[in-house]
């Protein structure tokens, strides 16, 4: 089984991305916002089955962890009751298109943060979204929107998030949203840069100590952490830490969105099977084909294929950790004697 | 012969760093700074022979590049009179560093930026610099001290800067300094995200058809580059930008600072021979032993030593890049003889 755990829903029925401009304009102009139009299941459908549910049948997962669009959670736009109406109409789109097609996708729930807000909206809506079934949530670091203004993960800020998330028995991936920020691209710059700042703001806390059993899913690889890996291994020891693998490899996780061969060597040579989740976030930041093999460079499986680890290792990396690290998946595969 | 492109001055005589907290204290009492103190060569080269000069030695490298220390420019503090006599005064230590031990190190030197000012002071301290046998500079690319606010290098805010540095063949060194952020450490999390994001910011732009021989060092490894090669080059791809060999690998260049043997294999698996500069940053962001291997994590040379790469390929990766890159240096050693 391959379970494809980082992907988002970025091809859109046209009316709900014609809803959110509408929002915004709305909240502009200090007017309540239009009501959410009616979006069909012949309309969710078609979207998904030319584009993720295509591509997934083509390249031979099973399965991908399914969340909103994440450029397009822009928690920095509007005001509080602005995210967390669009929250709740993206998680709610997850929904249907889980119960379209409850083979291929789970749901993994966008958050209603708001840059200075506490995280009560955000605790509301993880709580509705698990009660829909999702399995997990993406928890946004930088809310601001490219700036980096908010509190380090380890901040106290978070914990009454954290504690919910604890209860109820699921991880976030830690994921920024769009860039705001005119010298940081989103997908090239402003992704990869928060995946690294935040695996750091990790490793300078102590918050697993706190939350023995709260688990973060770092895409895109890991940032650059696993390419610096000597630095991170260094730093903890400069910063009298424990050793990485007790100190935080208990509980965070990288993907597989590494969109070359080298990368994915890397990673599997440098982190432990454990931590390392298969992932492609297709059809996301770069959606061409690689001259250099032919396949596309987001088709991650073909790169995991190519690992030499033996078929145990492939199998945890493809499924068994995902299984693990979202345990309400487990369960529910586990009810479908899977 | 063996250069070392990346070193600062990471243990000073004490009376400079003395001075810099009384030059703080007068900016925030609004009164002037007291005269820098009298420092002299014997304290210079204490300094010098207990750590860089030792660890060069011990290592087996000939000659490093040496830089006033990166965390401490902090173009943040004061104003733009206290940065510009700040960036004076280390430099100046510098260019006596590189008259006491004129074999080993030459000249790199830090710039008087100020959040919002223009490079007027930059290009006046450039010159300086290099009329004292320089060869190179380092530039910030968000002086503001980690919330990334300034415009992106290939904004034509910096063009003025760039037209000297080409005027002069000097290259520059992407560097940021200490991170005001408490959410990014600054050698774990802000070094890293700067310079993945500077790479980006080049790749968005087209600067080196404005100034084709305009170099750039974007140090540590280039960030997180080397690791997501395929994310850039798909990204060069999708933005319909040439490829990145033509786009930026004639005028970006990448350091040997990453801690550990995968990630130096890595860097010289996906990027090309002539692109890589051996350096080490020591002694700087982790200065400890690696257990795994018994030696200092941040004695890249070994690393080096070790790549499976002809001899001609490492000669280059240790000096032969570097002499092209510095052809100010180049025109040092071969008045030498060397």
């Amino acid at each position: 089984m391959i379970i494809d755990c980082h992907g988002h829903y970025t091809v859109l029925p046209k009316a709900h991305d014609a809803w959110r401009e509408a929002q915004k304009a709305a909240f502009k102009a200090g007017e309540p916002p239009p009501p959410y139009p009616t979006i069909s299941d012949d309309e969710i459908r078609e979207t998904i089955e030319a584009n993720q549910l295509r591509l997934i049948k083509e390249r031979g997962a099973d399965m991908t962890i399914f969340s909103p669009r994440a450029s397009a959670m822009a928690p920095h736009v509007g005001d509080a009751a602005v995210a967390r109406e669009w929250a709740m109409h993206c998680n709610d789109l997850i929904a249907r298109v889980v119960a379209l097609f409850p083979e291929t996708f789970v749901g993994v729930c966008m958050l209603p943060q708001s840059p200075g807000s506490d995280l009560t909206a955000s605790i509301d809506e993880l709580r509705r979204c698990v009660g829909m079934g999702f399995i997990g949530c993406n928890l946004n670091p930088d809310p601001g929107g490219g700036h980096f203004k908010s509190p380090p993960l380890t901040d106290r800020y978070w914990y009454p998030f954290y504690e919910v998330m604890t209860e109820l028995d699921v991880p976030a991936m830690i994921h920024v949203s769009g860039s705001c920020n005119p010298a940081m691209h989103a997908t090239g710059a402003y992704y990869i840069a928060a995946d690294t700042i935040a695996f750091m703001q990790l490793l300078e806390g102590n918050l697993f100590a706190d939350f023995p059993t709260l688990r973060f899913i770092i895409p895109h690889g890991g940032g650059a952490v696993p390419y610096h890996w000597g630095r991170y291994r260094g730093l903890a020891d400069m910063l009298k830490k424990p050793a990485l693998d007790g100190h935080l490899m208990n509980n965070v996780f990288f993907d597989t969105c590494v969109y070359h061969q080298p990368g994915i060597n890397l990673l599997a040579d440098v982190i432990e099977t454990k931590n390392i989740l298969f992932g492609s976030e297709m059809v996301g930041a770069v959606r061409g084909i690689d001259p250099q093999t032919g396949f596309h460079f987001d088709d991650t499986k073909r790169y995991v294929d190519a690992l030499e680890i033996s078929d145990a290792a492939r199998a945890a990396i493809f499924a068994g950790n995902a299984r693990k690290v979202f345990p309400r998946l487990d369960a529910q595969l586990k009810a479908r004697g899977l």
